[in-house]
């Protein structure tokens, strides 16, 4: 049942200041009047959650997985309601919204097994040395503990699985924090549905209510949200503008925290020509599809390609432009993005440099995206920085190279990314050694032969990247490192074995590995 | 031999611009005139810096090792010109100089222990299911890469162990970044010494010249380092003003960095009643020892003792006095450092509602610190902010408490801080319990009767803390774990054999540490 309150810890709370969703599909309003946050709320929440922050984060890691296993079952219990409210809301289909749902709840059941592993905690044990010259050392001990409460801000364009009970919100209560979410204005009767999930599962465990609150809110109370002095980091996906703005907020608090946003990218996608000539034809209809896939509207989405010219590049693009000239538009997330993606094709179609090589058919609803690709040349593209950043969409660019020495020039001015993909064959291999350093200093994931779209949940996935891919390329959003984002170090010196914390204990009660005197030990 | 030289990569570059050091126990200049770098110097180490990232961080962990441990075999080859010169330079004798060498080469030996171990580079592997369904998985690697060129700024307190060789620099090394060392006014030779012991290594082994770099320079063109383009991380122990001027400059960087400063902490000490009761004298006696230790020139100073008022409290304090009371005073490490502590001290001395429990005796040079003890109530104490500010050399505050409870409300007052330190007998051990959640958010060391200014350079440790003891509370700047601070991870997709790196062969040939499919395996 969605009643468009506010979720903060057990209460529901209505407000005068409510909002509706759009169905991007037909540009109607939809049912249901949500309560927009106040100032109050956002410090209600703030202080529920500080209050939950230290019996959460001394659950056992058993207690903990229990908990996000029974959200990911709550999840499940709200059976279609959930998917036919994203529907609407999203424009996205029942397909993608049931195996997103899916992954929502593998993310959550990761965590768990991540939980009980107990690597995470990172226990490590120097004994003590009574006898060393010239001075003893003492019993250190240190394991990795929960930062505190964590504001999520949900992405409009992964309505599950990165949004209220997504991916930011699984690994923090994985780490044991708190979680205040706030929902993305284009999905609150979705993300009220989630948020009634993460409570039930809060109270089926007998957890304190501030482990979890849901707010939606106006982007200057949201801001309120970041500059709370009870919330220790942030978590968000969505635009570079948006991004930005928080990682300012963070950094002018007096005790600045850290911010976890993953904003934007155009994923590189370099062609080398053994792989060229021998299947241009295919590549190109795989492009297509991998650009327009989900109206384009992926992190990880392959706006840029680099090729060299060529006949075989010629055969890619003719490829390419009759699989996009059969591309049927697709209903984008919300009005705005549709409008800023009008924007960016229109600015890309009337460069003066670029050359648009085809477009999808004609749309048919209010708000879907037409794909588009264009061409440009490699001196055009490093004349222009605004080539290079990202239109959110099923819009691609392929800048022609003389060769790939100079496609490594292009790469080289790129800012950070997400992805880089490399099409080789046998005999591209030692070409593309050759750029691999300057690949590992640019993005967070490389690949061969394949298309960045699909990212998959485990533990070697990186979803992450230098800035302005995210604020902070040392972490990943995606997969069990994402824990590690939530979580910081404390040392115990010399305790008494009846105050040291189970994790540290010698009998090792977790079970987890241990790095003892410097030598990792399983358990 | 010390030439007053810049050292950009493998040239001694001269300048105009040059300063003198002061040798602090008298006040004298000492010989030698240092060359200040201009801003060109700065973009030519960070140019040099940029091209050696590459080559650097591709040497295998063995490779990396073995440099390390030549550094610190040519920092013993200096010999007793390094002791001689730090001595004049720092105020501080030589024993302590004679330890911090030691331990300068022990953390280089570390890291080098660390490389060879293998789990910094934390590989990961999901292997390939082709056979899943509805979707195969790929074949997922992950593993740790160095960030690029790192800026350290040396430490003042600590010339051997935190400046120009110190932990900042043998960790970001150790993570596979080239360094480039500002080393801090008040030790230029004792810097340049060290500067040519790493360059002597990185020639010894064939690096590539822009492996290391050392400058002098004013605080405007060091700011210069840290927003180039090429510099990648910041390392910095000093001052809470120094630290967040780069915070801030980080911040502001087209692509902002990360910036590890350790600033300031008053490193509060726990006295339990029952504990009082058993040793109030010794504990007394014990305190001044810890606190006047390097003329309490240590980030780990306990500069505030909390405990309860009483006889047990009066019997501490009797003996604190009498300790203090015939302290000698030490040479401070220079005269700005000493003229804060006089202004420190005096505030706290002309304070109403502070009182001057005892004093060092009467210093004979013109920069010695004469010890102070101090103390407060816990009302003034929370009413007055600034009494929670560090004061850095020999002066401690005590803040008498009614009973533990009250301690707990003047922790909670407290800012992020490096260590907590808890005196307790069996009978405290419940109280202690109670305390010990508020500390586990407070700060990075948790000690139980012992002292906090030794930091044991070990796999357990933790010199970090929340802000403001720390720019950034989940690292630790001292230990194994230092190195992560210089990591980011990258993940490969279905990479050929031929083109994976060598961590993620599936031989393991660095024998190291690796997780498979989710299961930590040894090697």
């Amino acid at each position: 049942m969605i009643h468009g309150t506010l979720l903060i810890g057990s209460a529901d709370v209505a407000r005068a200041q409510t909002f509706a969703a759009t169905n991007p599909a037909t540009g109607a309003a939809l049912e249901g009047a949500f309560a927009l946050a106040t100032a109050q709320d956002v410090a209600d929440a703030a202080a529920l959650a500080d209050a939950a922050a230290v019996p959460f984060a001394a659950l056992s890691p058993d207690a903990r997985a229990a908990f996000l296993e029974s959200i990911a079952e709550e999840i499940a219990a709200i059976g279609d309601d959930l998917i036919t409210r994203a529907m609407a809301e999203s424009g996205l289909p029942r397909a993608r919204l049931e195996g997103e749902r899916g992954r929502t709840m593998g993310q959550l059941r990761l965590f768990a097994s991540v939980l009980r592993e107990g690597s995470w905690a990172q226990i490590t044990i120097d004994p003590a040395l009574p006898e060393r010259a010239p001075l003893p050392r003492p019993d250190l001990r240190r394991r990795h503990v929960a930062l505190g409460p964590v504001a999520v801000f949900g992405a409009s364009n992964f309505p599950l699985a990165f949004s209220v009970a997504g991916g930011d919100t699984a690994s923090a209560l994985a780490a044991g924090c708190p979680v205040i979410a706030k929902g993305h204005p284009a999905h609150p009767g979705t993300g009220e549905l989630m948020a009634r999930a993460i409570r039930r599962a809060v109270a089926a465990h007998g957890l304190p209510e501030g482990t979890f609150s849901y707010l939606n809110a106006t982007n200057d109370v949201a801001g309120l949200l970041v500059a709370d002095p009870r919330v220790q980091a942030v978590g968000f996906t969505g635009s570079r503008v948006g991004g930005l703005a928080l990682m300012q907020a963070a950094a002018a608090r007096t005790q600045p925290i850290p911010v976890y946003a993953e904003m934007s990218a155009v994923n590189p996608v370099l062609l080398f020509p053994a792989a060229l000539a021998a299947r241009a034809e295919a590549l190109g209809a795989a492009y297509v599809g991998s650009l327009t896939m989900g109206a384009g509207q992926f992190c990880t989405n392959p706006g840029l390609v680099i090729a060299p010219a060529g006949a075989d590049l010629d055969t890619f693009l003719t490829a390419a432009a009759a699989a996009m000239a059969v591309n049927a538009p697709q209903d984008m997330l919300t009005p705005g993005i549709h409008a800023a993606y009008q924007a960016g094709v229109a600015a890309l179609d009337g460069h003066a440099a670029v050359t648009t090589l085809a477009r999808g058919t004609t749309p048919t609803g209010p708000h879907q995206a037409q794909g588009a690709v264009f061409v440009t040349s490699a001196q055009a593209f490093l004349a222009d920085k605004a080539l290079g950043h990202e239109v959110f969409g099923a819009a691609g660019l392929v800048v022609t190279v003389s060769d790939m020495g100079e496609a490594a020039t292009v790469l080289a001015a790129l800012e950070g990314q997400l992805t880089a993909t490399l099409h080789i064959d046998a005999a591209d291999e030692p070409a593309a050694a050759a750029l691999l350093p300057i690949l590992e200093r640019k993005v967070g994931r490389i690949l061969v032969n394949g298309w960045p779209t699909g990212v998959e949940v485990c533990h070697a996935m990186v979803h992450g990247g230098p800035f302005p891919a995210t604020s902070d390329g040392r972490t990943t959003s995606v997969g069990a490192a994402a824990i590690e984002r939530f979580l910081r170090p404390v040392c115990y010196q010399n305790l008494p074995a009846s105050l040291l914390p189970d994790a540290l204990a010698d009998a090792n009660p977790w079970g987890a590995p241990r790095r003892i005197d410097g030598t990792l030990s399983l358990a």
